[in-house]
This record gives C-alpha cells, sequence and structure tokens, in this order.
C-alpha cells in the first residue's frame, strides 16, 4: 500500500514508459524451460530495481539528468527527497513482490531474492554505479570498462534471465547456459547503448543524446571505435545465441530479444 | 561482495555505532519463544536497514544532518553520491542476509523478508519518513503525528520483533501478543526521541540537540508537554508490559529492553 500523499510520485514513477527489457527476459526464459507461460507479477520485480536505479541515478548528485525516456526526471516533476525515497520504496516493494508471489514454491522465492538482491546491490548494480561515478573523467581500459558494465547493467540483466530460469524449473546445466546467453547480451546492451550515443538522436532516445561524449565518460565507442563496437555488438549477439543452441523452439523468445537488444534504435 | 573502491564508505556505514536496538529486540523475541538464543546473521538485516535510512535522511535533500551518532554523516565523510549508493547497496543486502541464512527454513526466511519489505517500505518506514519531510512547519495534530512515527520508526521496531518471533517459532497468537508489545514500544521510542531532543546534551546524544525545535517540527513535547509526553512514555511502558502478562521468564529481556527504551538517555 502506498499513502495517498505519495500515490502521484509513485504513479509517475511506475509510468517512466521503460522497454521493459528485463521482464520480457523473465518471461521469454521461463516460457524457453517451461513452454509456456504463467501469469506472474514476479518479473515487475526486475522493472521496480531497474526503475529505482534509473531515478536515484538521475540524481543531481549523481548523473543529473534533466530527462529521462522523454520526460522529466522524478527529482525534477518533484524534488530530490521525493526521488530518493521513492526508489527505496521501489526497491523494497521489488523483494516484498517476489515473496507474495503465489505462483513459487518458497524454495524458488529464497533463491530468487537471493539473487536479486545480489545483482543489485554492492557485488552488482550499486556497485558498478559507484565504479562509474568515481571513473568519470578517468581513461578506463576496455577491462575495466567491461568490469564496471558487467556489474552496473549486466548483473540485473543477468539476474533477470536467472530468476526467469528458477521460475520455470531449470536444471543447473541450463541455468548456467542461460547465464552465458544473459552475461553476453548484458554486455551487447551496453555496447549498442554507446553506440546509440553517438548515432542516435535526443528525440527517439527519450535522453539527452551525446551525453556522454560530453561527460568526458569511457566508452566502447570511444575505446573501440564505432565500427568496431558494432562489430563487437554483433559478435555478442553470435555468442548469446550459439549459447542456446541445446534449446528448441521455446526459446525463441529468447533469440528475438537478443536480436532486439543488438538491434534497436533507442 | 563489496568491491574495493566502496570498502570505506561500507566499513564507516558499518562502524556508525548504533544502539543496536532492533537486533536485540529480535534476539530477545526470539528467546522469549524457544527459551535459548540461536546464533543467526538474520538480525543484522534489520540493522542495515535502519542504517540505510539514517544515512538517506540525512542528506542535504532530506533532514540535511552533519552530524549522526558524534561522527560526521556519511555524506559529510566522503559525498553525496557515496550516500546514496551505499544506502541502497545496504538495502539490498539486508534482503540477501535473511535470503542467505542457513538456520532457516524457506518458508520461515519469505515471511520474514514479506515482512521487512512492507515494514520498510511505502507502506513503512519510507512512507512515514515521506509524510515527515511533508509535514514538517505544519501544524500535525497528536493523531497524524502518532500515524507518522507509526510509520517511520515503528513498523521496523514492530517488524524486528515479528521477525524474532518467526524465527523462534512463534504461534500465531503469541505473534499478536508480540506485536501489542512492539507498537507500544515503538511509540515509546519516539516519545522518549522528542523528550531527549529537549532535555538531552548534543554530547551524550551524538546528535544536534533542539533540532527538532530549530525545525519547528511536530513533536509529542510539543503537543503534549513535557511532563505529558513523560507520562505518556510511561504509559506506553506498561502497556507493552501486560501484553507480555502471558509470557514467562523467558521474555525478561524483552520487558528489559521496553524500560531501557524509555528510561535511556540517548
Amino acid at each position: 500500500m502506498v499513502p495517498p500523499s505519495l500515490a502521484e510520485p509513485f504513479a509517475y514513477a511506475a509510468d517512466m514508459g521503460g522497454k521493459l527489457v528485463r521482464p520480457a527476459l523473465f518471461h521469454a526464459t521461463a516460457i524457453s524451460i517451461s513452454g509456456c507461460c504463467k501469469h506472474s507479477p514476479t518479473p515487475l520485480a526486475l522493472e521496480l530495481i531497474h526503475t529505482y536505479s534509473l531515478i536515484h541515478d538521475d540524481l543531481p548528485a549523481m548523473d543529473d539528468d534533466d530527462l529521462r525516456r522523454g520526460k522529466p526526471t522524478l527529482h525534477r516533476a518533484f524534488d530530490e527527497a521525493t526521488a530518493i525515497l521513492v526508489g527505496d520504496g521501489l526497491q523494497a516493494r521489488a523483494f516484498e513482490l517476489i515473496a507474495d508471489a503465489d505462483d513459487l514454491s518458497a524454495e524458488q522465492k529464497v533463491r530468487m531474492i537471493k539473487v536479486l538482491a545480489e545483482a543489485s546491490g554492492f557485488a552488482g548494480m550499486v556497485g558498478g554505479q559507484y565504479v562509474d561515478i568515481q571513473s568519470t573523467g578517468k581513461a578506463l581500459t576496455l577491462e575495466e570498462l567491461k568490469a564496471m558494465h558487467a556489474m552496473k547493467t549486466g548483473a540485473l540483466i543477468r539476474a533477470s534471465v536467472a530468476l526467469g530460469g528458477i521460475a520455470g524449473g531449470a536444471t543447473e546445466e541450463q541455468l548456467a547456459a542461460l547465464d552465458r546467453y544473459a552475461d553476453n547480451i548484458g554486455l551487447a546492451f551496453q555496447v549498442v547503448d554507446d553506440i546509440l550515443d553517438v548515432e542516435g538522436d535526443t528525440e527517439t532516445l527519450g535522453k539527452t543524446q551525446g551525453k556522454d561524449e560530453a561527460a568526458n565518460k569511457a566508452t566502447y565507442v570511444k575505446l573501440m571505435g564505432l565500427e568496431g563496437a558494432k562489430a563487437e555488438a554483433a559478435r555478442l549477439l553470435d555468442e548469446a545465441l550459439a549459447a542456446l543452441e541445446g534449446f528448441g523452439e521455446s526459446a525463441d523468445m529468447l533469440r528475438e530479444l537478443a536480436r532486439y537488444i543488438v538491434e534497436r534504435d533507442r
């Protein structure tokens, strides 16, 4: 339950209109294992974690962004205190959602919460954002850039796939293959983001184009060149698809998502 | 795992030196039910949630505090981005700790996570802090003040007792009695905080004395008078002890904690 006074900023956050890549990965992974499609609120937990991280990353003390997905960022539409608290509340709500799910066993829920908490915490998303902020203006090597993104965005993408696998009842062997898939599309996701920051336009992206360049941030394009980054994205897509070789047609949605992540224009 | 670059602020947060009231309540409650004392990392989850909330509440956009427990607040010792991220990471770590505990069943963990997430989210701690910030400078009624504190500090205190009860294997009836105990000491905790803000000195408190008065905040002392607030704290202590009437000597630690909360000088 959200108190009445928080209803407006909460609705604003819930309506930020993301691409829902993480819930889609969850669903597609669950389907790749169990063949079909159980309705579940659980994947929303992944989007709540992602949304909270965007709200906090946009704060003046962090990336200081005014525009997100074509709308004023939460702290611009309301204020900083509201943005901090809505982010905090969304994180709690994500874990509550999983604990509350009625379509999962207690063992499944505990494993999912453990994976999600690790992926979103110090060893994952939060740690990656910290490294990112600390390294702005510094010359990262390609290895350091990859390690940072593996934490900042990769960890939650891998968690999305892992949670879908756990929900679908995947074997440990299947989970390992799915993790190779997720690791590659996680990296590809960031490489493509860097390409779009150079090639996209602000209106399509819904965020300020050229911002990485302006902030003097290390990017794949800067370290590999535009053509090198594009070749890397294609290579990562191939690796991701190869990881799914043991899967049948039930994994076609996962394959589609991998292609979408690499070929998207926003 | 905390990345090396975050090790220093993480250690600073972990060493903030709180009174550990919430883990103590967890332990005392578990002992009141099971008669003894299992070593468990779970109660630390409660302190992590509490610590993260203090770090975020101290931020310039919120209460803008320089001093906490006698030391510079985290954003003063480091910077705002670090304080936001350390708080975010501590929240994730709290849920990870419970999911990772090896002394609890999966069913116990799921129930504890659900209770903790609800208590720390929009319907609890986060929602209460939001109401508190929104109402600074406004004339709250006593009922509004109680409702705000029941969310802001009461919810996590009730969760501390509930988690201890779940860990100890309490019956639903025992949990209900424990919740009446917790509800009363949660309110008492805040009444005493307001009394100490008037009567305590900055050095003993470890935070700036008289800050509520300066910020023109509604307090129990302002609404009930100093003597009225003291009588209310004594009444709440009696109610809390009465809720434990069905418990034997094994609940003596809970009784001691209730007295400590009302009679403390910091």
